[in-house]
């Protein structure tokens, strides 16, 4: 499950969500999926329907112990970004809670197909922009990349995205920060929403929901 | 450095900054500092002085691979927390990050200097609640511990808090749990207050700008 494998699939952000948050101010609403590649045929399965022998295939690799449950230990051992590191701490315990809905710490195989679509549906946005497979995209890919999910952020605002990504400032980010940082920004846009009741691109919040939002959506 | 030894110190919380912001709404002013102990000789030492004999011990201790700089991963190694485990990354980085001024992923000796200062002061304030030294405080202590500090938070938010700290839901928080968590509240805290000009506790805040606060102070 390096960063070079895997199938293709469709846009991360819920096709099925209300559109209109993306662009603030006053931009026409939708998260425009990213072009350029389709679901492929079972990336989507019923829940109860038993895993495909791909799926299965990958949950025995990273299920080192064989205990039938995957910790974020053990999914870091199986993921490598394109510069040939394992994944962050940060990144697989979070893509572990997203889909760890009795908080064991651990998921199961059902739920592990349903990471693997995920993490898929990612690696295919990120390779939409990094077009050399460097295993990294630069600031500039970066912005384009918000810009087709809906988003209209300033150029600071991207700069600041990269900086806080990569500290060591060389103005590029790996797939796994690629993935914290979409999520996280998928997680504020949705609190924001909510409060967003007239879609002005403006809320007024006091200071403990702030904190809930601010903590509690932070990874 | 485990959670039983090291001196005592001041209040985390700078006690120079202007007052006022726990509270919210309507409480007066001012950042309380917890009592009960009192900064040691030598806790505040002028940044340019050679550091003490303890500030050394520890910094060799800690410094296994003898690089004269400390990384997050060496800082892990030595930091235990009163439930006999190791610091998690997320609260070695924070505190590297907190004191790595050229963003070099290690502090020297010098800043270590002052790392060890902070973490004792978190320390004594951990301990002025956790009594019975277990090694953990509880939901209610945590609470008071908010009260102290000037912060008037709901019984509903503690909860939230020690959840998100505690996934497993024991209603208990750990020293290193508890250091990221005021860190957390403190960057919140100041970020909202920047905004809240007319200390309504209640601020009006646009799309971007909410996503640089929530991304830029989380850890």
């Amino acid at each position: 499950m390096a960063y070079q494998g895997g199938p293709y699939s469709g846009n991360p952000y819920n096709p099925n969500q209300p559109g209109g948050y993306g662009g603030y101010p006053g931009a026409p609403g939708g998260y425009a999926p990213p072009s350029g590649y389709a679901p492929p045929p079972g990336a989507y399965a019923p829940q109860n329907s038993s895993v495909s022998s791909d799926v299965q295939k990958w949950f025995d690799m990273v299920d080192r112990d064989r205990s039938g449950k995957i910790t974020a230990a053990e999914l870091k051992l199986a993921l490598v970004n394109g510069k040939g590191e394992n994944f962050s701490d940060n990144a697989c315990k979070l893509m572990i809670s997203m889909f760890d809905h009795d908080a064991s710490g651990t998921i199961d195989i059902t739920e592990f197909e349903k990471l693997y679509g995920y993490i898929n549906q990612w690696l295919a946005v990120f390779k939409t922009y990094d077009r050399d497979q460097s295993g990294h995209i630069e600031e500039q890919e970066l912005s384009q990349a918000f810009t087709q999910m809906g988003f209209r952020f300033s150029p600071q605002f991207v700069e600041f995205l990269v900086k806080k990504c990569d500290p060591g400032n060389k103005k590029q980010i790996s797939v796994d920060q690629f993935i914290v940082l979409c999520v996280q920004i998928q997680r504020f846009t949705e609190a924001f929403r909510a409060r967003d009741t007239e879609q002005r691109g403006v809320i007024t919040i006091n200071f403990e929901d702030f904190l809930s939002v601010a903590i509690g959506c932070s990874i």
